[in-house]
């Protein structure tokens, strides 16, 4: 297949909080999608998105925010699981687009200083990813003992995240491009 | 677009529940989906498969329902909503398969007595449809007060639900060549 | 029984967006609270905490808020549903608390634009609730279509509101004075 | 304080598939149970109960069973994860009583063949275990490898389950006692 242009899949590190893991996981999924062919990333960080705490949903769209997943064809979220749900400002953040992620897929990365991997958090997002628009693909990362995969300075420690990683990855890039294909080459009848 | 093949898109009606008013709805699904050119269809029919409650998983496949799940593009499942969850019978079917399901598309019809449309036994669908490799279209059908919408005889009282259901069906067909077309045209690294 | 001092069920509005119809539901909580006998109420108001976005988890506890949570017998949340989750400055201080909520009924109030009353957020919210330690009672209050409930000026137009409302309260009075004896009467073995 | 008779915990092992390891999981519930003082314990099992495939609700109850959960005060579900989601044949006993489960607690156990600990199961089980009118408490036991926590025969080899089964049951057993106490002592408004 010739594509036209490189595929634009940006991270979503999905919580502002104080000593978050997940800033790690984040960097190893930017990683490992900068390794493939044809793909663009960037991390989009919830704690750098100017949103007012004073919600209006959509009228407080942040102007680069939107158009980072208005060009998007994908996206991962990688998300901390709070109390068996999702961060709360992650959720303020996804709430101010709509329109810019219908027909994209979506590949989930749960994180848990516990043993589930997140596994919750995943659960929990997956009627709102659908309600957006955003196609959940079927492979999650789902990383537990958040704590113990990476060393005090970041270092990761263990070898498989990446191989785990790039196996979602798969499968997120092969949904990326059929429903690149389908947002521009078949209509809706 | 050039079709290989009609689309084949199944309507399984997921209770047997004596008295199920779901049956007057699957029927409408199947009517809706006759009047689209390129699409076939049929009824899967919980209640006539002919499935051991002795569990074994995929071990108890009925052959005839795994080979039209497999040769399907695309599902539509009308599921009555129980204690706010799955009629037990219809897990049971859909987990007698799995390889069958992957990278179709699925659309959901809630049936409720009550008022929301059948809203609670979409969502506990969701993670199930995943996990089988099923994509769930963000458009639903949901019918609420379904004794209201049907007479004693089953004829349909609620002329808005066959437009509702064409509805949800524009965007499971669209979905359906997209996903068949990756199915048979775009690898996964 | 002899209750040793009033119930307090303090009402959290859980959105602080403009033009926030759950405003007004709140509200009819709060008056419908302040018909019972022995039992104190409060509206606590997200809009109103003073919340850090730069958050790390109960270390931006705000303490009148978390004073008004350990000393409540139960709690209301009036939610409105946002892409089928909850509003993520709900999530975002109901976070700051754990213990203050353990083992204290809450009574769960959907609220809508649409036809469904709220019930996605309800569902979304049942896993978070009980491991923050709160028991949901089985008894919700849905708002469907609440630009039709109230009129522009919060003026109740649905005379049926406050009989549902009271209805939800019986269910969650009566756990919380079972969940009250509960802590104060008998051990943990 | 003089508890009038012993507490009635049954366990009910939640699928009836061939070679069901959640089968060693509910012996240990079983055999635990019967270690405390006061509490009375039996094995319910899904693959025992007459119950029609022929669906018909509430009325194709087993009159034994339903007994049992009439007097039980407060039950376990031991509940292997089937594709993310609840064994139909679980769901389909669960259906067939109602007013059985009111304002009882539950203990829920998720078992799976993966390292997950069944968390997902125990997530989709949550708004059904609410509708019934049961009380979930928020202390679970997740058994992850099934296959390497019992040998061939079923010896338990994972000397920390009977541990972490105590635990979930003391939070159970005391809200078992305090909804008792409810519903014998405190009237509803």
């Amino acid at each position: 297949m010739n594509e036209p242009r490189p595929l634009s899949i940006p991270v979503i590190l999905g919580t502002p909080r104080q000593g978050r893991l997940s800033e790690h996981v984040a960097r190893v999924m930017v990683e490992e999608l900068c390794k493939r062919d044809g793909v663009q990333t960037a991390l989009i960080d919830v704690r750098e998105l100017p949103l007012s705490a004073m919600d209006a949903g959509e009228q407080i769209k942040d102007p680069q925010f939107s158009e980072q997943v208005m060009r998007a064809d994908g996206l991962v979220i990688v998300a901390p699981e709070y109390n068996h749900g999702y961060p709360g400002i992650l959720k303020h953040a996804l709430d101010t687009n709509l329109k810019e992620y219908i027909h994209k897929p979506v590949g989930l990365c749960g994180v848990s200083a516990g043993g589930f991997g997140g596994t919750r958090v995943i659960e929990s997002l997956l009627p709102v990813m659908r309600e957006l628009g955003l196609v959940t693909i079927f492979w999650d990362v789902n990383v537990s003992s958040a704590g113990k995969v990476f060393d005090a300075d970041g270092k990761l420690l263990d070898p498989a995240l990446p191989r785990r990683v790039d196996k979602m990855l798969s499968e997120l890039l092969w949904m990326a491009r059929v429903l690149r294909y389908g947002r521009e080459h078949i209509a809706v009848d």
